[in-house]
């Protein structure tokens, strides 16, 4: 498969990256429909935040030129974008300047059940818990042992995706998505403020939910509201929208707002 | 500087690797003098302890063998062990089987001023908190973005370590090394069950000083208590002890547990 390193073909990396010393960087993960990245300005805006809180140098245009690049050649399918802090000595200071790399992974889309976008999936209640850091919430880091734990308690095909809670007790996320919720018609949303990543998924369906009119929050959600929610459904960048129709003996229907919201993203990701 | 990738010398691997995806995997810096690896035991018995937990099978004798043929041609400096989970597809769920990859890289020992061991070193308040994850609790794992943002706070040759708390305001360890403090006699060492890494010379010294009789004690730490204490220290497996003699306006005198501890760690790093 397609595999750039710094603008150049390239399957290998040093060992001395501080991406895999430390998980020193930040990724995305970009669905590319004929040739064009999607969401692309989405996701360099989110890519850029993180480069802010890392304190990480990176050129954009140069970024966005690359991704463009690449994903023209490879027409259809998912780029995964990581940026490093490049290479390091030892220890964690930070050698100055930095040299940041760009690491380009193409692979296929993935052939999910047509089942999980109509009928909806079931969620395994993970007992990894996020911890809570603000100083690196709502980026999408390369520090995800967390999620590597939480997706390795289940192995069944039953559970499409799992439902992380933080520390506290509160819903954040799915493994791999973000969870909405609906309740009485408004769009609800988890506060990614102490932990979780700040999807680029949910911030555009976020968006364009509040541009059609319908009232979002963006707040602390308990178990017991999802457990009551009227309708639940997950996002990212790669599926669109699914949603959620069971978590251990809780059904929830599959309702009006997940389909409006599942047709946007099916809009955006041309599938 | 000597590397080795699975055994082989190598310079490179593949962007693949789940290390620099997700931080999937652990790591042990190692002091090596006349081709010997110090404490490699107490190292293998953290890594082992690392696979149980993050589910990487690992096989100890292959990881021994390499340590120990790579330390002898090194000679004289510092190994740094990576082990990570090995490749995977996109996505979080591991690849049946993992097939973890072992990299050995060298250094020189590091040159710290004479003064650090001598007088001790100067503090410094790092505002990066330790999140509190009990499921990574511990480990030296590759998820290390918070000791990168807490080393990036200084960078004035005053402060040789950072001392960092967990979210909670308990007084954890060094952004490099672990932290003890004397009370009364007593060595006291922060309970890391909810944050930190357990260090291969913490473990060793706690060993030790109990079989010379000292009373030590493993518990959570103030602020109030450390800044109170008669003696405080650090320690790692590359440099022994260094006394800390100062943390914002208040300085701590250096006393004799602190030297006994020393000396006991430079006899082992026969430094």
């Amino acid at each position: 498969m397609l595999s750039w390193v710094d603008g150049q073909p390239a399957e290998l990396l040093s060992v001395k990256d501080r991406g895999l010393a430390y998980g020193d960087g930040l990724f995305e993960t970009i669905a590319v429909s004929a040739g064009q990245p999607t969401l692309l300005e989405r996701h360099l805006a989110r890519l850029a935040q993180g480069c802010v809180q890392l304190k990480i140098p990176v050129e954009l245009p140069v970024v966005r030129a690359q991704v463009l690049a690449f994903s023209q050649q490879l027409g259809e399918g998912v780029v995964k974008l990581i940026l490093t802090r490049g290479e390091g000595l030892r220890g964690y200071a930070v050698t100055q300047p930095a040299k940041p790399r760009l690491i380009l992974q193409a692979s296929a889309k993935p052939a999910y059940p047509a089942a999980y976008a109509e009928q909806g999936v079931r969620l395994f209640p993970c007992v990894t818990r996020l911890a809570e850091q603000p100083l690196l919430a709502g980026l999408k880091h390369l520090n995800r042992l967390e999620q590597v734990l939480a997706r390795s308690e289940w192995h069944d095909a039953d559970h499409a995706e799992g439902v992380m809670l933080d520390t506290s007790g509160r819903v954040i996320e799915g493994v791999y998505s973000n969870l909405f919720m609906v309740r009485a018609g408004v769009l609800i949303t988890a506060d990614l403020a102490r932990c979780g990543v700040a999807g680029v998924m949910r911030g555009e369906l976020l968006a364009q939910a509040a541009a059609l009119g319908i009232a979002c929050q963006v707040r602390d959600i308990s178990q017991a509201e999802l457990l009551a929610a009227d309708e639940v459904m997950l996002c990212n960048s790669v599926y669109g929208v699914w949603p959620a129709r069971a978590l251990l003996a809780h059904n929830w229907p599959v309702g009006p707002l997940t389909r409006k919201l599942q047709a946007i993203a099916r809009n955006l990701l041309d599938c």
